[in-house]
């Protein structure tokens, strides 16, 4: 069980509740009536507990479990330990999400603005927002309702943000505009500048970033990522998109609706993602290209050119994903066959 | 034109006027006396604004655009839609810049310490300083006049800050010395100790890290950029040098005058940067390395030998640009005649 | 010598006592009485100041070094210049770390808190323990003796620090318990929800993250170094392991003993390092892997399967160092062979 200094379970649950909540059909023979106090990862997991099996890798452990009840995908019910009530999902990890969620609900401090953060006067704080304690709110900030802004964040002048927001600890904001819904993480610097600046020996001669950075609804932003702001048109992450850790998000580049990008990715000035879009981690893309929609680009590979819509590319400089295998494949046998070495 | 939330225009100008400041040429035709009031990108630009086309990828904007006025090189001047006044310069990024400075001049708050910064007695900040609320400032801390240090920074023992900086919210600042009209962007950590230890299997030993950072003056650091100080000689960024987002800078890294270094590189200890140096994003390089004068490294490369001066290099591990691209091409050919796939 | 106004040399010693502080040898007709007041390097290091030689790069440096005295290799001795006294030890490095410690012995200040720090009441502060101004320490946060807390971090409920700790300035701490001994740098990150979502066109699901990090004794983490917590299980960084600025470590990684993790490495959730793994810097390590005990991984390499136990690896796709040399060297004779370019 999740340790209870950090979490708190908000409820027990029958069997019969978690499958309706999690839209999985019991399998033939589970206990509708068992009760689940709890989620646990397989090999933890106790009797009272729910816990899943997602990825085929921890079969043994499925095997070994001693979790009460188990959501799987029917394909993989048959190599249940017997005693364990099935759920049947499939999309296991997505209805484990939907338990948890009912376990753990979101968490949200009673409403509160500390006496220790420094709040211009003309900002506005909606109902039931929380400011801990070393914020420093900038004239005009429009901070929206239910908002829970963390500790010794910094939001500059004019900043807007929608309700239900949370801003981590220790970020720091300027110069944008923020939908519903969307949580920052600790550490994010959102606005700042772009790298702009026109080259010359006699000293690199700055361009005035006079755009903005626009987000949307339902965005999660990781810890110490960086999103510029534009330099005239505006910096663009569309509803639904999930960054994580530490990317670096160029100036006036726009991303679309529903794209995952993994952490210690960087793109580059002017690039469009198009909706649903999924980059792995340490991708590096160039600037000023198109990444079509639904487009997969395979971590660390280096993006140098515009990628059609639904291709999925790998390398450095990336290609088609099969020609990079095959790449990969080929030079171990040439390896292999060298007499030179 | 800029959100005028975010961002205030001066004053309007002539077409004269921009020439002027600018030090670009009329085309024949142009109106002189045509008044613009705003920068703003070629697709949204109204009749008041200026406008201006630098990467040949937006010729179809150029062609379109509802500017009144835009900047051009010479050689692109033909394809103009009509009725927009055209100023010519052979660098019509740098014009554009300077246009953009005039329209939009560098922001500076009025002088005030925050009675919510924590200032220690024997801290000295010069005349005309912004100092806003929750800045920690240290023991002997000495920032110079005109600085601007934004909320919620930490400065420790005995740095110091030349005049006209402006050191953004959230950085932290220890065991470094800084020049004139240098920014440092929110989220940097300057001067903690470098990466030095002695592996040993019972416990590495820590090396104490008793070298500075020593930045110079006019130089640029990004957001949640780290610079760790020397071990024992100094860490050292030279003048005019601008460096991105997220970079690394590994203890006693020397880095000459006017380098660019991309956002996510890294520069592993003790490695030294001629002046004019241009790195690309997410480059990793070695220690102990000498990258000569005016060298360029494409985004992603990873260089583990010297770099000759005015070299472009490219490729993980880095070769000569040219043979980088053989390379490249050569692949693709084989991959192509393969049979065994 | 180091700059007084960050580091104060604690006193003086002669040849003889260093000798045994950092058990090394004095070589034949060294003066054991001959008086050293600080540490330096090569290059400036003069008569009442110890120097090291450790990487042969350095030895030019080394032969013409005014210190005096000197540690180094038994079999560098002879290329030494004549009136260095020197100090013979077959780990250089690790007996100059020593030296330097005892010139140097790590800082401290006063035990105090802050005033202007805002500590909860539940919150326990161990004896001698240091909290800086701006501190946010939540309800029922534990903090042994002797931690040193730098300005504007933030500790949120319920975490636990062991004993002789110092946490940097500007880091932000959740859901995390630590052990004696570790230091943080600035701007870390740790405790944070990892990246944990079933993807959904229709919005992605999260799933509540439940998990801890824990950390153990004598550990290092980097400035903006980011580490999230487990998403049912914890995520683990074992007793002396060194991490460097800005890594990324995913939910779920179990980290073994004396580790090091150099600067931009990536590590994705799930993943196993077993003890005294070496990772270069910027190495991305895909989810769910073994990496054994041992093995040491190349800068900038992509791991994309489990690696054996002291294995040493490099490329992306990492193969084993040789093949992946091999593969360099091939391709450097085809390029040159090659006809078509």
């Amino acid at each position: 069980m999740a340790d209870p200094r950090f979490f708190k379970s908000a409820q027990s649950y029958t069997l019969k509740e978690i499958a309706e909540i999690i839209n999985a059909e019991p399998a033939p023979g589970a206990d509708l009536s068992h009760r689940l106090k709890d989620v646990a990862p397989l090999d933890t997991a106790t009797n009272a507990e729910l816990s899943f099996l997602d990825n085929i890798k921890y079969k043994a452990q499925f095997q070994s479990t001693g979790a009460g009840a188990c959501i799987v995908h029917p394909d993989a019910a048959q190599a249940a330990p017997p005693g364990v009530h099935l759920l049947l999902s499939r999309h296991p990890y997505k209805a484990y999400a939907l338990a948890a969620q009912a376990f753990y609900p979101q968490e949200k401090p009673d409403a509160e603005i500390s006496p220790f953060a420094h709040i211009h006067p003309s900002a506005t704080i909606g109902k039931g927002a929380t400011i801990e304690a070393g914020v420093v709110i900038g004239e005009g900030v429009d901070i929206g309702e239910d908002c829970w802004v963390e500790a010794n964040t910094v939001i500059a002048a004019n900043v807007e943000i929608g309700a239900f927001c949370r801003i981590g600890a220790n970020a720091t904001l300027s110069h944008c505009i923020i939908g519903h819904h969307t949580r920052l993480y600790p550490g994010v610097c959102i606005g700042q500048d772009g790298f702009g600046f026109a080259i010359d020996p006699k000293g690199h001669v700055k361009v005035p970033q006079l755009g903005r950075v626009l987000i949307g609804n339902g965005v999660e932003i990781g810890a110490n990522t960086t999103i510029d702001r534009g330099a005239g048109p505006d910096t663009v992450i569309g509803d639904g998109t999930w960054i994580d850790n530490m990317v670096q998000i160029g100036h006036n580049v726009k991303i679309g609706r529903g794209c995952i990008i993994v952490s210690q990715t960087g793109i580059s000035g002017s690039t469009i993602l198009e909706d649903f879009v999924a980059i792995g981690g340490q991708v590096g893309i160039a600037g000023h290209l198109r990444i079509g929609m639904g487009a997969r680009i395979a971590a660390k590979s280096g993006i140098m050119r515009d990628v059609p819509a639904g291709e999925e590319q790998m390398g450095y400089p990336a290609l088609p994903i099969k020609q990079f295998m095959k790449q990969v494949a080929l030079l171990k046998r040439l390896i292999k066959k060298d007499k030179n070495t």
